[in-house]
């Protein structure tokens, strides 16, 4: 089965779960509403390629921990799109949540999938135990405090930003939990993986920079101009949109360098080669020199 | 050791670990705001009590579910004092998080909490990995949705309201955490255990409504008459004070009652004697008949 198709039926089994019993119906609905239809689904599909390329012998735990990071993924959306952060009217080209059903809904939506993604891995213990509490260990440092998600998100609220720090937590740390996530499930350490989590992550940052100071709201499906906005720190105020690209291709090659020897190697190099074509944006004419 | 000191020692663990490396520090200090000095700790007291009275083979497990209960419900008092739900000033006689810190940092703190509840039990794993593996899945339950403490807020928003299921799930499912976790902790089938929680929750329910419509907010330590404010159903409403005064002694002798036979059963007997004296308010004579 292909990654796309095992990836949406592990987080609609998620869902579907969630939905059990006498749950409250809008709840229900917007935890369905900021999964579905998914985005490019880009962590867990990272997450099963190299499950792969170590061996994915054991697919089910696969399954579970790619729908458990892409459920962490969704949730820190809605909860980045709330009126006390970004404040998003739009995401992936329709209300964000909170504008969709209400702020109570999407703070409680953002914490049930939070919560869901846990119990997914909870759930998959079945399939091997001391792998799955690996999984929720890698999950839990790559999302909390003090180098997950959630610090990353925190250092905006500092007067003094430890730029290091901020952006290998805010963007960085799932990409990192999705190559130590795929080589866990597959039984293999998570250590040796985790440069490519870090160099991935600095591309997506990078690329998302690049996107934000030269794409229009159409086209990216969300409101652009907003690192200027918010005074945030990018590569693009850094280096240039010239020197922004040049530095995106130099990540990716070292990127590609940093996999370890396993089984799938080569695999894995060529579906990285072919993420890096699909993040790279198109540069208007305008900003070419 | 009391179990005091056990669960003060493991929060603050916890929170130890939250704050290590480069961690942005309004962030870190508002996690530490949020559970320290603690309440009543009500919920960790019942889970080690549980635990005691069926072994306690495995302390640092009991200690680990009762850090990882505690964080959950500290989280849950963050984001339900946010704006957008009860919108309060103060907790625990002092002020709320969001008003201490910020908004951002009340949802991001609120976040970090649940996370790291969920890390506690992905470290303690190395006590005992299934049993680690189920605590995972009892407090998954027992928060999120369909069945947890966000499906209990998730009601709220609803127009009709399942009261049976928005108390089982807004009060009682932590106290049904703590008595499965308890089980679970010690080795012991979790089923047995939930009336127990079940009962214990819904005397809390009824206790925190009495609360809210008798005391003052000096004595509270928080704002009083929000349930009228906000048009939630509660006892003193459908019974009145004397007879949710009743209903209450009835359900703690129903929660005694339903204690499982296990080593400990006459020692948690008396506990749950104890708690009940405590949680009883003193009415004030004005609302005597």
């Amino acid at each position: 089965m292909p990654h796309s198709r095992r990836i949406d039926a592990a987080v609609m089994g998620a869902l579907n779960a969630a939905q059990g019993g006498a749950a409250p119906k809008k709840l229900a609905d917007a935890l369905s509403y900021a999964c579905l239809p998914g985005g490019a689904r880009i962590r867990p599909t990272i997450l099963l390629a190299v499950a792969a390329a170590c061996g994915d012998d054991r697919p089910a735990l696969s399954d579970a921990a790619a729908a458990a990071l892409e459920l962490i993924h969704c949730a820190s959306l809605v909860h980045d799109d709330l009126p006390c952060f970004d404040d998003a009217d739009t995401r992936r080209g329709k209300p964000s949540v909170h504008r969709a059903y209400s702020e109570p809904l999407a703070v409680l939506a953002g914490d049930s999938l939070i919560i869901m993604a846990f119990e997914v891995l909870g759930r998959a213990a079945a399939e091997d135990e001391a792998r799955a509490a690996q999984l929720v260990l890698s999950l839990a440092r790559r999302t909390g405090m003090p180098f997950g998600i959630c610090a990353g998100q925190g250092w905006e609220s500092e007067a003094e930003i430890d730029l290091a720090a901020y952006h290998r937590s805010k963007t960085g740390a799932l990409f990192i939990a999705a190559t130590e996530m795929g080589a866990i499930a597959a039984g293999h350490e998570a250590e040796p993986w985790r440069d490519l989590g870090a160099l991935i992550g600095e591309a997506f940052q990078v690329a998302d920079d690049l996107r934000d100071a030269v794409l229009d709201a159409d086209t990216l499906g969300k409101p652009v101009g907003q690192d200027d906005l918010h005074g945030r720190p990018n590569a693009v105020a850094a280096y240039g949109v010239d020197g922004a690209v040049a530095r995106l291709r130099d990540i990716l090659a070292g990127a590609i360098a940093s996999i370890p020897s396993c089984p799938g190697e080569a695999a894995l190099a060529e579906m990285v080669q072919m993420q890096a074509k699909a993040i790279m944006p198109k540069i208007p004419a305008r900003y070419r020199v």
